[in-house]
């Protein structure tokens, strides 16, 4: 089989394929880039958990429960680390309308009967002293996790690797298909990669590879910083902190080492990554707002990547148009998040079986509007 | 000889060193980066020029007048240009405390007899509509240059080469010397560099290589960005906009093709080069203060370099220490303006002859109290 797309999901999907005995190859001019090397990696469902997004927030929480297992796998396939992080998220309100927010989110996640805790802000900052006096609210998951990305990225390749999966450089340009199959990946340069089962992982790239995933998903560009503490600087957060700050959203996931990456924007603007002075001073002030110490941080880096965001804001997991086209994509924000569940569900669609329960929701056929749902029609090779 | 530092001072006395008939071996692992890189290429003497600077002032204005001159050598000895722009510079006033800085900069240039003229805020964005509301008054410096500071440097380099330059990519380690002459320069790796004369142009580096030129220059951090205009976005100023921010300087320098550098913050703590989220969070609040339409604009860079300051921020000219050692370095924010004028003044002294009369100012004479005052006593090899 051919996987289009070496972010996290197709680095995932296809290593645990490859470990499911089929042949494959990841088509990516450049594997582990993209929006999967500009993100946070922030493993925390429950407190993205909006109401109107259950379908989400299930999905999410299957996830995150496999994520320990899928680490280890992973770290232990690859030999290296792959930086998972058990200290949990707090969620901070600056406004009185964030506390409203915040409010809402408490009373619906106390509904869904998900463990959080509601605190003030004095409380959360004995949790995490680097909070500041701003922040007036807030809210303790104990339960989240978080990885850095990065780490993850670098052993997903060296396990893949490990396990014989190939890597072709080339672009892909769509997937092939004869009589109603695939018959592999199309690229920019030189022949077909041939292939009775293509899986379209290629994040907002997707949409183009095929007529059948045409607005199934959208490019929504996040800017994001990555900052380290400096000596003499106040210590980083341990948990992951959350906030709304005049309702925009801020994230800052800590790393190990004295990293801390703060994001992230949210714009359509199309396939445009320029990183804005408006984005950058915006995510600044935020975070400053909330964490006033990371003025004296050293600004590393700043990024854009573009999230595949699709009409739901739910991901596409399934099967659909020609026989042995496979798609895992539009996973937008929970990318890395989603990554252990979805490359479960692959392995399930690649055998004939079903999917995790939770990811029913993500199957393309929601989009086919009462066409004949495909099934997922494809033979081991 | 051989130039200690391929700065825009080392390259451009040892370009002009070279056309004089020297042999000449200019020593640095990374010509063309550190401050020199970093610069925003003001060539802008006047509005640099507070009370109690009339050395500098007097420098900078002597400088500026030979700058079109230089550019046009260099453009002409390299065949690529240097991107000169003659638009002149605006101040800009925010507050009212900064107004009254203004005020008191006005009179002391208008006591001096420099043409300036003093603009409302009004006037002010008649002329450069890029200027935003906030700024409630102004002045307008005609007579100011500008230049992209990597594009001299390119030029430089291939001036250099083309005439005849060597460049040895090692690490200066010091100023080699026997019985009270110079001998060559000591480098981390490898033999010494042979020479009779030495002329040290290591910036904020310096200080280190010889006992003589302990203390006569530290390092200066300053923080800058490189913005570029995006399609839509509102034009970018034509002069070079200086501001003063709630006390704070700003600088805004355009490029040709919509680049925009923005500029700069000081802060002295050693040999850091680490960019802060404070430092860029102050240069964005402030370039949009000034001209708001910049949060459209791309951040392409954040960068921080090392000014050479010296105790008096004239810089450091001249002949010193053993016989065979010349220096030019403590430029400060001033490097890119003032090395025509440095480039005249070593040509001077490696002939034997008199500096030109502002230069005389810039003699490391002046922190010797009272010792013996070193002659340029230098030979032609």
């Amino acid at each position: 089989m051919a996987v289009i797309g070496g972010g996290v999901i197709g680095l995932s999907c296809a290593w645990r394929a490859a470990a499911d005995g089929w042949t494959v190859t990841v088509v990516d001019p450049a594997p582990r880039s993209g929006a999967s090397w500009v993100a946070g990696g922030m493993l925390a469902p429950v407190t993205e958990a909006w109401p109107g997004e259950e379908d989400l927030l299930a999905l999410g929480v299957e996830s995150v429960a496999r994520w320990p297992a899928f680490a280890a796998a992973v770290a232990e396939a690859a030999g290296q680390p792959v930086g998972l992080r058990a200290d949990g998220t707090v969620v901070a309100a600056t406004g009185s309308g964030d506390r409203d927010e915040l409010d809402a989110l408490a009373a619906h996640l106390a509904r869904l009967e998900r463990s959080v805790e509601s605190l003030t802000g004095r409380a959360l900052r004995r949790l995490e002293p680097a909070i500041g006096p701003d922040v007036r609210a807030g809210l303790s998951v104990p339960d989240d996790l978080a990885v850095d990305n990065r780490m993850l990225l670098a052993a997903l390749v060296t396990a893949a690797e490990k396990t014989g999966i190939e890597f072709d450089a080339r672009s892909a340009d769509g997937v092939a298909t004869e009589a109603g199959r695939v018959t592999g990946v199309r690229c920019a340069e030189g022949p077909d990669i041939a292939a009775d089962v293509v899986l379209v992982c290629a994040g907002a790239h997707s949409a183009a590879l095929h007529p059948a995933l045409t607005g199934l998903v959208r490019p929504v560009k996040g800017e994001i910083l990555r900052l380290a503490r400096r000596p003499g600087a106040f210590p980083a957060p341990r948990r992951t902190v959350r906030a709304l700050v005049d309702g925009r959203p801020m994230y800052a996931v800590p790393r190990d080492g004295d990293g801390l990456v703060v994001g992230a924007t949210q714009a359509e603007q199309g396939f445009d990554t320029t990183v804005t002075v408006g984005g950058v001073r915006d995510l600044l002030r935020d975070a400053e707002r909330v964490l006033p110490g990371v003025a004296e941080y050293a600004l590393l880096e700043v990024a854009a990547g573009l999230r595949p965001g699709s009409p739901d804001n739910l991901p596409v997991i399934g099967a659909l148009g020609p026989d042995g086209l496979l798609v895992a994509t539009g996973h937008h924000r929970n990318g890395i998040l989603l990554s252990p569940i979805t490359a479960d569900a692959v392995a399930a669609l690649l055998r004939d079986e079903p999917v995790p329960e939770p990811v029913r929701a993500a199957d393309p056929a929601r989009f086919t509007h009462g066409e004949e749902s495909p099934g997922a029609r494809v033979d081991q090779r």
